[in-house]
């Protein structure tokens, strides 16, 4: 899991958690119904919806997400010089053995393809739809914890509204309207957090991490069609170095 | 009707009432002029928004992606490979018999117009405006629906303006402020239910299930434009397998 | 006027009235000064964002969409079946006669423009340029729609600072704290009811209108290229019907 | 200056100031620091945002807007076709007297790269770049008082914040209370007037303007080019006219 | 650092700061609680958003942006117009020896290429990836700070909503609710004061200078290419000084 991920939640939530001891007693922050209402309501409203088999796929979107290898843009660019110059030197078959060892799926397929002798433009036409479509597997999980952080504050509010209505409508004891009203204001409190401190935050990082994994992407996409094309290796190495800022250029030609 | 919806729907009230009934009455909560300002009201403003067929063939619409079929991407993949093997051993003649079983319209059509010889350019054309009209019209159910999900809190807020006014206007009994206010706000709670509860979240799902239909759409006119192209089925099966994440893919040729 | 425009101002005005009839004297909504900051603001606000002859021409934009020729896509559809079988039997030429009785300017533009003998893709070009600013023409009135809706709110909000600052300066006697409030909510009030059951759904009207049209006449351009370059009657039909719903289609071909 | 800004902002102002006179002394609504933190907070904030040199050039930017000149879309028309008739009789270089009359610069740039005998293909990048740069100068006009828009009503929150929090530290006289919140209101009121009274609806004005000066740049790349091609006076007239809407069009030949 | 940042900091800083102190002690708007909760947690719930590695590069980029070299327009176009005149009479290699004195990486990457005898299509792509590449990361820095931005304000009412509680549960003594409150009301005030005297505005001045960047790196991109295509230098300039003002535009050739 990444570092920022583990330090900004338990910096957000130990804050948050010691603001409020400081201020008194945590147990006054704890209320079931409430938390039952807005968890519960942002779940139901989540699952209206998007449908059920995309929920679980969330998971595992996640998951894939946070636990993200390690795979180095770097890397990646001296590898196509080197398989560039294999396929330079003897012919692009000659990329076939060392194909077996690759562990990226997509990497692999568009090597095949090219392998097989397909012509450039359609290895692009299959490895873009490829891209086009695990963006949209990407946004899929971006989106729902986006819903997920849009439903959370409104349920909250609804929640605080049926504490108001109840509290207005039975306002005898004038001694207990503080009371009342701080634990119709929990669910909006609830809501808040879900939805900033947890909600928002992942949907922005599955986002960027998407944006990451399409830009790998399309630089495999122009280094595959570079080799099918039959380029030469420098050539190859400065095209790829254009996704890459100045300062982690590397050259293997010096 | 897809299961997400059903347990989502009965998982959202079912907690909003039960904690309704764990502070009181749920009888409180019930106010004819109210549910009368906010659903007549957002009903009106939507049908001033929208030509009236067009509100009429929403429940076509929204019936049609809640009973949905379960047509696979695997199976369709299959069923192109297939085609396309006939295609290639007997002529695109051959695929005409096949044609009559099939349910889905669009398929057949692009068939149909391959063979009567269309040129590929021409079949991707033509079925290119049916998809942009298919998605024209899920476009329309989606967003009367977001329309409805806006407009019902803001007459919610309407209505909660008029409560308001009425009780600062003959403020002579303070008793009665609380139960007047509860009154008031009853329609911004029925406008944020509504909004947030139904119309918002089924506008979410008729996006969802468009988005779907409108892949296999174009999965489709990839298979049949291949087809007329006369591509070869392994080609095929890697072009559409390309629409489907890596461990989804099944391959015909093992 | 369009059956559903009518139905929807009634039903939410009627609405809105009886819910302040059950809950008191109707003659509390009004107050004249209230109504022209709104009112007023509002028409101000808008003309500084709009030259005045946009404004003007708002009105005709307007009427146009509300008063909307029942021209049918199927009698459009069919239409061009006839003219394409005239074009090829007789010769493009042939068509002159027909145009005289054309009540479509667009329309019988675009076979003017086939009958002098452009080539398909500058009859496209001008088309096309047409289209886009009729597009743009009615996007103002919606925009200008869009923009009363937005200032109406802000006006109302501005209202009642005036009302709420008059209020809290001169807070000497309790019981006129209730009324003044009252009034001073009552632009909010103003604002709301005009953004959402007029300005509001009034331009999401304009839109669902002008996008009808927009499509028809994409229709036309798509018809008419296809006259000029000599297609088969039987292929414009079934390029044209794809502008349509399959429930709708008609064939003149049984 | 164009008469619907003139109008429109004395119509609002005139009506605020009188609502409020109606209701009470105008002098309650003058407080100089808080329109000190509004005004100063609003154009500090904004100087954060953009750089010195594009805050200077927006006054010249929002002169030219507002003193508009009145060059016709028509008028246009009708010297592009005595000019393409020019080009055709006497061939493009006779055009070089009358450009020297001509006062927009865009246009004599255009017509002098055709004398100058480039390829319609580069004028048209050329004159593409040209509208783009106009574009996006505009644009910044329109984006700086949108941003002025922006943070007015934020820094209006800011001062009610800091009067509100003042006065509950202070509470000791209960007489006090309401004066203190009506000037920690007076904030809010000056950033709802200075955004929605003066900067959103110029920004709006800008944006308009820019529309129109831009769609008559493209009418004049789309003659240029034209007249580059040699095209026939008539087929260039009937090409422009598409720009205007049906009404307005007038035609030299009859 | 750019003049205007540093006028626009300190004139909303010390404008709040005075309005602050004309009504009262400044002390009173200082708790370190509270500034714990909205810096800490707006921090938190950004590293949960962004990967670390992302969140230091924005010191980087920050930096840059402020502190911004005044390369000018025009001096750039004149240097394109010396070497293109260089390139016509001696050779495109004769480019090579002033390459070695260009401080833009960018400039001479692209030269470089062209030197190489790259075909002037290829350049266009290479360099086109390496613009989208910069965009990619300048967005990174913009969005990062609107990011701070939205949730600055979040935690703010987060904090409100704590203090709310707190004060309405133990609500004893009636005249600490007051002070109660203001402190409650401070986290608000922070959330706001950081969102838009910070954030948003050096959010959108990185936006601003990126805009500039990119567009200088379009002119590069058009400069070097025709060069490539050996064009004249007059039609050099032509081409680049459309990405000027006119009243900007000088010229080598009087």
């Amino acid at each position: 899991m990444d570092f920022a991920t583990i330090v900004g939640i338990i910096c957000a939530f130990a804050l948050v958690c010691s603001a409020i001891m400081l201020g008194g007693d945590i147990g006054l922050f704890l209320d079931v119904p409430s938390l039952m209402i807005v968890l519960g309501g942002t779940m139901g409203a989540t699952l209206i919806n998007y449908p059920l088999p995309d929920m679980l796929k969330v998971f595992k979107v996640v998951k894939n997400a946070f636990f993200h290898r390690g795979v180095t843009v770097q890397g990646t660019i001296a590898d196509f010089v080197t398989l560039a110059g294999i396929a330079r030197r003897e012919g692009i078959l000659a990329l076939e053995p060392s194909m077996a060892e690759m562990k990226d799926e997509f990497l692999r397929k568009g090597l095949q393809l090219s392998v097989d002798g397909l012509e450039p433009s359609s290895i692009r036409d299959i490895l873009g739809t490829e891209i086009v479509s695990i963006q949209e597997r990407h946004k899929l999980g971006s989106e729902i914890f986006t819903t997920l952080g849009t439903f959370a504050p409104a349920l909250g509010m609804i929640g605080t509204l049926i504490g108001l209505v109840q509290m207005l409508k039975t306002m005898d004891d004038p001694s207990s309207i503080g009371p009342a009203m701080a634990v119709a204001l929990l669910t909006t409190f609830y809501g808040a957090i879900l939805a900033n401190l947890f909600c928002l935050p992942v949907a922005g990082k599955l986002k960027t991490r998407s944006n990451q994994e399409v830009m790998m992407k399309e630089l495999m996409t122009e280094g595959i069609i570079s080799i099918a094309k039959g380029d030469n290796p420098r050539i190859i190495e400065q095209k790829l170095n254009a996704y890459l800022p100045l300062e982690l250029r590397e050259s293997s030609f010096k």
